[in-house]
Formats: C-alpha cells, sequence, structure tokens
C-alpha cells in the first residue's frame, strides 16, 4: 500500500509518496504560502495529484506544525500559518476525493523514527526536536500518544524556570526558551558583542556585525569554538535537566534527539546524557533510558505522516 | 467476578473483596510491619486467606507505595517500606496459589477514580495526590499509563524549582517540596514561629510549641485563619502551575485531585484552577481540562487493586 506524506512547514511544502516499509519512492517540494490559506490548500492539493499521476495512493497524511483536534481533521492553531480552526481534512478530502489525516509535524516525525528509524524497538519513546522551537513526540506502548484533545506532547512549552523568559505560548519560562536553536543564536549574539575573548571567534565570524547567523554558530561549534561549544554544552545540559522531570511522567525507555541542532551528534548527546542522570530521580532504583540521535531527520515528517496515513486508513 | 485488593501503606494495610462494579463487600485493616518483608507478605497473605474464606475469588491485586517493574511482578524499590527488588508476585503467588498483579498504589487510586469515581467518562485523565508527598497516575485512551519500565506518572518528582529544596529522591526542587502536606505543615510551623500577626493563630493552636501538627493546620483552614487560607492558596497555585505543564504534555481531558488534602475541596481546587489557566501554555488557542476532587478517597487503592487484577485476570 502506497500513501502521500505532506509536510507543510513554515518556509517549504514537502510531499513524497512512501512504500510500507517508510522508503521515498518520489519526493516534491515547493515554497509554502503561508499568509493565504486557500493558496495553501491548493499547493498541498496540486502536489497530491502530480505525486499520485502515476501511482495510486490508498491515503493522504498532511503533517503540519500545530495544534490539531483529537479527531485529527481540524486545525486548530498553527502559530507560523494563518490556520485558525480550520477543517482541514474536510476540505482536502473533497478536492482530493481520498481519505486524508492531518498530525502535527512533530508527532509524525516521532511517529517516522519509531517506526523506521533511530526509535525502532522500544515501544515506549520520547522524541525532542530542537531546531528553530523545541517540539516533542511521545509513542506509549506501540502507539502515538497523542492526549485527551489531541494537542499533548508539547514538550518545548514545559515550564523550565519560573517566571522566566517571555516565549511566544504566552507564557513564561518555556523550556523550549532556553533549549532552541533560537535561544543559541541569541546567547552566541551576545557572546559575540561582549567583546570578551570567549565571544572573540563569533563577533569574527559575523559576516554583518551583530547579525550572527546559525550558520556562523555551527561553523564556530565545528572549528571547537570554546565559546560556541559551552553554549551548546549548556543547551544540553538544559535539555538535560527538562527531560528527567520528562522521564518521571513518561518513563520511556528511549529519547530520541531530532530537529537541526541533532547535525551536533555527541557534543550534544554527552551534556544532554549527563544532566539527564544527574537529575533523573531516584536514580539508582530505576532503569535509565538510552539517548539517540534521530536518523531520518528532513524526511521524518513526510515519512511519519505517510504511515500514518496507511495505519488509519487500515484501521476504518 | 470478585476479586481482593490489597493496599499496602507505610502504616497500614487495607484489602477488600471488591465486586465488577467497585463495591467493596468486606474490608480488613491491619497494621503494616514495615520492616520486615517477610513479615510483610505474612500479613497479606493472612488478609487474602480470611476474605476469601467465604468467597472464592478471581484474583488478587496489591497497590503498593514504590516502583513496579514493567510486568507488574517486582517491587523494584518501596521508599517507605523495606523492599528492594522484591518478586512479590511471585511470593504471594506460591502461597496464595492465585493471581496476583503488583501495581503501584497512585495508579490504582488513579484506576479508581477512572473507573469508579470522579473520573469516569474521561478516556484521557490525570490524577493528583497530595498528602505526605505528591503522587500521581494517568490514564491515556481508557488505559493506565505505566510507563517503559513501569515507573511513569511520578508527577510529584518533577522540577519545580530549579537548583531547589533538597528532595528524598535525591533532586532538588521537586514539586513536592512545594506542594505536599508535609510541605504545607512546615510552612505553617514557620509561620507560626514568625511571631507575626499572621501567624498569631497557628501558634495558638499548637498543643506544644514548635510542633504544630496536620490537625492543627487543618482545624486552622476550617476557621479561615487568614494565615493558613494564604498558605493552602499558594500550594494551590504552585499545584496550578505544575499541571498546566502536565497539560502540555499528556493534554488530559480532566484531572483528579486526590490525597488527604483534597478535603479541603474549593479552598483548594479554585486556586489551582485559577493558577492552571493562568499558565496553559497557548491559552485560548485549545481546550482546557476540567478540574475536580476525587470521590473515593481512602477506598481508592484497594478498589483500583482489585479492578486491575480483574481486568489483567480477563486479559491471560
Amino acid at each position: 500500500m502506497i500513501t502521500v506524506g505532506i509536510d507543510v512547514g513554515g518556509t517549504k511544502i514537502a510531499g513524497a509518496l512512501v512504500s510500507e516499509n517508510g522508503e521515498i519512492l518520489t519526493s516534491l517540494k515547493v515554497p509554502t504560502p503561508a499568509h493565504s490559506t486557500d493558496e495553501l490548500i491548493n499547493a498541498v492539493v496540486a502536489m497530491v495529484q502530480e505525486l499520485r499521476s502515476s501511482q495510486e495512493v490508498a491515503a493522504v497524511g498532511v503533517a503540519i506544525a500545530g495544534f490539531i483536534d483529537a479527531d485529527q481533521s481540524e486545525v486548530i492553531y498553527s502559530p507560523n500559518l494563518s490556520l485558525r480552526n480550520e477543517p482541514l481534512k474536510a476540505k482536502l478530502e473533497a478536492k482530493l476525493g481520498v481519505n486524508v489525516f492531518v498530525e502535527n509535524d512533530a508527532n509524525a516525525a516521532g511517529w517516522a523514527e519509531y517506526r523506521f528509524g533511530a526509535g525502532q524497538g522500544s515501544k515506549h519513546m520520547m522524541m525532542i526536536t530542537i531546531g528553530t522551537g523545541v517540539g516533542g513526540a511521545i509513542v506509549a506502548n506501540g502507539d502515538l500518544f497523542r492526549g485527551g484533545f489531541g494537542i499533548g506532547a508539547e514538550l518545548g512549552h514545559t515550564n523550565f524556570i519560573q517566571e522566566g523568559r517571555e516565549c511566544g505560548c504566552g507564557q513564561y519560562g518555556c523550556l523550549e526558551k532556553y533549549a532552541s536553536g533560537t535561544a543559541l543564536l541569541e546567547a552566541a549574539k551576545e557572546l559575540a558583542a561582549s567583546g570578551t575573548a570567549e565571544g572573540k571567534r563569533l563577533a569574527e565570524l559575523e559576516a554583518e556585525v551583530g547579525e550572527l547567523t546559525g550558520t556562523e554558530v555551527y561553523q564556530a561549534i565545528n572549528e571547537a569554538d570554546p565559546g560556541a561549544l559551552r553554549l551548546l554544552n549548556e543547551l544540553g545540559t538544559n535539555i538535560g535537566k527538562a527531560v528527567a522531570s520528562f522521564a518521571a511522567i513518561l518513563d520511556p525507555q528511549m529519547l530520541v534527539l531530532g530537529g537541526g541542532l541533532s547535525v551536533a551528534g555527541e557534543l550534544l548527546l554527552k551534556p544532554i546524557r549527563e544532566s539527564y542522570l544527574d537529575h533523573l530521580p531516584a536514580r539508582g532504583y530505576r532503569p535509565e533510558m538510552k539517548i539517540v540521535t534521530a536518523s531520518l531527520i528532513n524526511d521524518a515528517g513526510v515519512v511519519g505522516a505517510a504511515d500514518l496515513a496507511r495505519r488509519h486508513s487500515l484501521e476504518r
């Protein structure tokens, strides 16, 4: 059974024909019309039509950054897109004449890692994605854990520091403000501007003064610049503290680390592991989860969406 | 099908014959031999024998405060009892000749509330118990959520304040240190000793200076003493902050508040509700959970253990 997976991001829409084994058979990419819901829907429809022109498909899974309702039909709220209480499933099904399932993008990516990637074999798995923000996905007893209203696993929006930094979600002190790529870049900008010896290399790498980019921070990390490495280490320590509390609640067998920053590999895994163990309640009296990096990275959203659509389609 | 539920607490063991509808048919209570595993096992065996002397039983569920392994056979660690990596299921089954299932006590209580108490009808439910410590239970999609190693839902041991008060679990700043009955009593003792007008009534109620008791604090709350009420309000505010983060992860439809302090009713529910709403990420863009008090209180452990044993027994 071949299904289509679509991943609607803030800047691009990716889509693919995906086999039962999670293999990508054909893939496409277009820019996201982020400010018009009609154009966004038309872009998804056009992509699905192109993908299925040469191959019949059983269902379509659409991953999208935002709150999806428990029926997986409506996008309740998407912070980076124009969608608000949008009946996406119904609209797409009307235009496509095939079953459509809408899923949160982090959930889709986590599901892909569980089925075909780094999370295979752990029926209780947690994924945390570190990119622009901090996202999460939970697999419990071999099923995607979505919560009572469909919007659980928002690991980046748990409180990390009481009355801490203001977050886009309306709260203060969310983990995302202390452990995302955005938070790392902010800290690196401050360090570059500090005039200290530790910030010297970051300042040198700035193409434009005061406008340090993620790529430049990544270069500093690759050069083993002590300043950049300290910041990455602090980010990892923060993630480790947070996941120790998540483990007290979810007690997974494995944590899969995804998102753009996961390319840092051991440089990020090491402080996360150490900090997780240092902060694990009742350590020594309990099994400890494995911590690994994601293996599907960029394809996880489309592969997960396609596989979830296949699965739901079989359940009907 | 009649089953036995046993609830092994730090001071007493309670047991009962329980019907399929969660009704208690006969109940017993004895002191807990907390320092001898053999005596504890003998006490449980004697209680089960007495309960089934007049009635055949299909299975026995044993609820116990501690980490239970994923197979529900072994007590990995029980902080208030002498049990360490104890194969309780095997030992009890050998002596009783009937199926035995071991369960964490908060999980059993949460399950009872879901099946027969305040949590009925919400397939995604979270219980938080506020007593000596802070315990938790999670029902997800109509099933008890136990985690990958069987020791999830330890809501009281999530971090509440970074590098905060030292906790018995080896960590610092656990929620339990800011929102348990023990934390309330500590705060009340400090207030009583402060010599302030706000602490005057608490100081008067002390039978022995510096030795304020929980009963005395409860009396002050019942008298609407402003000092005691402020402390209760702060405790509720702390719980509300924490459950807002738990909701970001678990997204339950309902929170059931149990444990000794839940008898405070609206005095505690009100600050919890307000603080939950104040701290809920993306509030206004998502459904909100109901918050209610538990209805089974003292019987929840035995009823839940008995019902889980019945359920497991049917699955075999």
